[in-house]
């Protein structure tokens, strides 16, 4: 983790800021699309201010700058910064929100006259730019302006790296499950019911999956940079023309495709001409039909609308209809799965015999290379989904660990090792954690690995009625802790796409009070992924993928169908680290049914490779 | 149940409405404090309608008149209502809310003007208030009014009965634990924080808790009519003095005593003159203080306060210290529960006598009063908590069944018989649900009896970190009736006053969304009541009163405490309907030691009372 010097960046920023007559600059972390990952091209945070990590804000007034970040990296920023920082640790008592911090600077109070606060439009959602704009106005502030041109992108200059213009690629049928055009009448239907004029979709994924196109413009995330826009009568995507091949050109016929920077333009215009109301006698007096933007879509696009007069912001229509998979889908999740875990399974195996049998010495990026080899011998690999965290002993309690190559721990056979990793398939999405151990755990290690695996059965056998979200389901993951006093603080569930982001919306399992809005339906797929962790000593996690569907109940009030889980993971739990008396009869059983699946399933992989076979044959044991 | 002729009563109003300019008046149910149980002097909404259910409005304009209820009353609403009324069937598809009814009224569209619409601001909380006041103006309505005289008072005229006059009178600091002079500073230092003018508080068991008083104006509820403004530097309660005798004229020695009448333009004139700010040198740039009323209190009060600008609405600040019980408050709980535990066994004990070996004829009304006979001899015994739920076979199945007396039905020994009673004590409220069965209940009967058992001693055992709610305790009581596709459409659990209101909030267990923003803490007290009904054959529900506790366990996760609940109330479980076979170890562990505690703490009670300890010890045996 280097220092970069930002004095000369800064300098050169605080000019343009001068010119702009701005006296004070955010920059955010995201890109224009909200994304979770960005392209190194939209690492303008980074680039401004020397800290990497993937969240944080920059602010910078002709005197200060400051950097906001959390708890997960307040280490690493207070390395990476130099002298020119300021670091402001959120979630701290006593240190003010980055956005209070601005407000404090642009209204310093007394006669001192409020300054002008700027913002490149597209890197700040709408409800959060006109919040902070309220804000500042309130205090006695200037205002919130949004300077289009991104002042940072001009003091980087030749040295920013371009924009990716990697291809958008058809996903065939049998892994997309249904015609875009389908989806795009759905879409439409939506749209009728909820009365507006169109909508604006500007999540890379949603655009991904709308269009059953793929691309690569994004570590870990098969999207590519575009904005789109449905009406009752247009559907318009806006690319880079050169990333489409002619494969792809004949798939969209019929779809307008556009320059990706004219959506500001365009939707300009098409805010301006009100769709003629369908055949009302006194269609004049009637409100006038919204365009939707997602709450995540930028303040730009919100902007270019007209504001708020012309926009609705709501959940996503697509991230609803993307989060029920199709058939095919769900088909593809399964299978994926089965590959992905043989290919977990050859790992632990060989990670096993390096370790004890052959007693070699492994960093923790060396286990993840190898993870990645095997799995790029299997059907349908396009990559992976996300950095692997492969850790041992305590930094397995990190729990957004990722090894730095070269610079990593050896692992120790004698402590825990966590495993999270997942890969990109053309039939699905992978993300599985194990933890292991290949020598003696201590009680507190077995003990806790055993509440972990508790909380994980539960949830695993939860049923519930049609309606219920993950918030509501939250808890049945963590009561086994809980009563001996321990806790985990993450999330317990997270979306997955279908061949598509490894994190997705609107569901998730946690205390988030956003997952109460959002029941859990047939054909979600989520994770369930309990955990423990143990400062400077161990970290556990046991994550499984599961997906939503009916199960049959023995009643059913209501005549309402309840709900359960089916896994799709198949991998072997942690047979050192189980206290099998902790278990019940029934989560016993649970746990032999599991292992009975996951040897079943796999087994055909391991024919010719013993070492593997034998392996999970000795972790699948009935108990 | 009758049905009143309202034809009168809606000429007469509507010539008043005629005078004042009123195109259509509004008359909800409540009275000026949110009350949940009324005084018959606010039953305006009955005398109006006809319509007796505790919920429901009444929206009346010249040529129509419309009252909405939810669905427990469809049926007796049905029953009352003449046919001068349209019912609204709140919660059904395509029938609008009242307030969607009220616009579609006073905005009929096309050229006619818009109308003007009437409340008593009494009625209805502020933020109601304003709401309907926006959706009326942007309809195309004319506005919403209110109406200062309740024009429904002018026309009941001399038949309204008087406002209830009954004296406030002194709760010894033997029961209320803590002086009130105490709560008040600890209120002022709460005003600080907040940096608030002060605090108007409009809930009565508010303001009787606040007092260390206690009256009888409203029947179940200990409370009476008035309200109390706390600043920095006074205290004004305003009632009617002639309820105060003399003993709380002492006790209230610096409490400023107003007429009830006089909050609105006393407040009005406070609101006037801004309290100096404290010693800063720019005082005069510094933000007003606004004065807090509770998101309950009704829009009278907001207005009074000149709206908005005065004002900030929170949730009850003293409604927040009510729900943590000193340890007076605790300990009073745990007696009167025992007295009122033996007092239930006295009762089944003696309706199993009755019914099984005297064959007796008994109907519900009558089991009711004999248990109220046996719970009034018992120490400190004030009166009822609410109306007994005393229901057998499908009456047990209406979760707000209420036997009319001489109209109800004969306790059948060969059904389920359901008891949800509760006492007043001047050491504490009670509120306790048994499920019985004198015969042979069905297999389904004991299967579902034996699943909300199971979940109540989930909910029971749970162990949670400090900063849960009871939105995510919910599910723990849900969850074995949810296996078997089962479910029960109410709450798990409410708030219980100290001998004061036996439902009150903040807190709660259920899915009501309020429930997530408010963390359990020590000294809460609540119900932990699931259940299940099947619709005109049986219901059951098992409710125990928890008391939140620190729990020790095993280990400590990030020091903070961690919770569970201690149980109160001691009365046995029903032996013929508990499937024992379907409770693990832990659960048949809980029971025995329930059953052992309660045997232990009402043994006392039965010296001479063979019968009573004969039941007793029977249906606590050790399983």
């Amino acid at each position: 983790m280097e220092t970069v010097d930002t004095t000369e960046r800064l300098r050169q920023l605080r000019g343009l800021m001068k010119q702009q007559k701005v006296d004070i600059y955010i920059v955010p972390s995201e890109d224009a699309h909200s994304s979770e990952y960005i392209a190194p091209t939209d690492a303008r945070r980074a680039f401004i201010s020397g800290f990497t990590g993937s969240a944080g804000t920059a602010v910078i007034t002709q005197e200060k700058a400051a950097l906001a970040t959390d708890g997960r990296y307040f280490n690493q920023a207070s390395k990476q910064l130099d002298g020119n920082w300021e670091l402001l640790k959120q979630g701290l008592q006593d240190v003010p929100t980055w956005q209070e911090w601005t407000v404090d600077q642009a209204a310093p109070g007394d006669d001192t006259p409020g300054s002008t606060v700027g913002v490149d439009p597209t890197t700040i959602t709408a409800p959060e730019g006109r919040k902070l704009s309220e804000k500042i106005k309130k205090k006695g502030g200037k205002e919130l302006v949004a300077v289009s041109d991104n002042m940072v992108d001009w003091v980087w200059g030749k040295q920013k790296p371009a924009r990716p213009n990697e291809p958008a690629k058809v996903l065939g049928l049998e892994y997309a499950g249904k015609k875009y055009q389908d989806k795009i009448e759905e879409l439409r239907k939506e749209l009728d019911k909820k009365k507006a004029a169109g909508f604006v979709v500007s999540m890379l994924d949603e655009i991904a999956w709308l269009f059953n196109l793929r691309g690569s413009d994004i570590p870990y995330n098969p999207v590519f940079f575009s904005y789109a826009v449905v009406t009752p009568t247009t559907v318009t995507l806006y690319i880079d023309e050169s990333k489409l091949k002619e494969e792809a050109k004949a798939h969209l016929e019929g779809v307008t495709i556009r320059p990706y920077h004219e959506i500001f333009s365009d939707i300009a215009s098409l805010a301006k001409e009100q769709p003629a109301s369908n055949g009302t006698k006194d269609g004049a007096s009637k409100p006038k039909r919204k365009y939707l933007i997602a709450t995540k879509a930028s303040w730009a696009l919100s902007q270019a609308l007209g504001g708020e007069e012309n926009v609705d912001e709501v959940r996503s229509l697509i991230g609803d209809a993307k989060a029920v998979k199709n058939s095919t889908e769900l088909e593809g999740m399964r299978q994926c799965h089965i590959r992905d875990g043989a290919a977990l399974i050859e790992y632990f195996a060989w990670l096993e015999d390096k370790l004890i049998t052959q007693k070699a010495t492994l960093d923790e990026v060396k286990g993840a290379d190898k993870l990645e080899s095997i799995r790029s011998k299997h059907d349908h690999f396009v990559g992976l989904s996300f950095d692997t965290i492969s850790s041992t002993g305590a930094n397995a309690a990190v729990i957004h660990y990722s090894p730095e190559r070269g610079n990593c721990s050896t692992i120790d056979p004698k402590q825990i090792y966590l495993c999270d990793s997942g890969a990109q398939y053309l039939d699905g999405t992978t993300d599985t954690t194990r933890t292991l151990h290949f020598g003696e755990p201590t009680e507190m290690e077995r003990e806790s690995y055993t509440l972990v695996l508790k909380g994980h059965i539960a949830l695993d056998l939860a049923v519930f009625p049609k309606g219920t979200s993950g918030f509501a389901l939250d808890t049945l993951a963590r009561q086994h802790l809980w009563a001996h006093g321990l806790e985990y603080r993450h999330g317990t569930g997270h979306g997955v796409g279908s061949y598509l982001n490894v994190h997705e919306g609107p569901i998730g399992i946690g205390t988030r009070i956003q997952y109460s809005e959002v029941p859990l339906s047939v054909g979600n797929v989520i994770s369930n992924e309990p955990g423990y962790y143990e400062d400077g000593k161990f970290g556990i996690r046991i994550e499984n993928i599961v997906m939503v569907k009916e199960v049959e109940t023995k009643y059913k009030f209501g005549e309402k169908p309840y709900l359960g889980f089916e896994h799709v993971t198949m991998v072997p739990m942690c047979r050192k680290l189980i206290d099998v008396g902790m278990l019940t009869a029934v989560e016993r059983e649970w746990l032999n049914a599991y292992h009975k699946e996951v040897l079943e399933k796999t087994r055909r992989f391991f024919e010719e490779d013993e070492r593997s076979r034998k392996w999970v044959e000795r972790e699948c044991a009935a108990y």
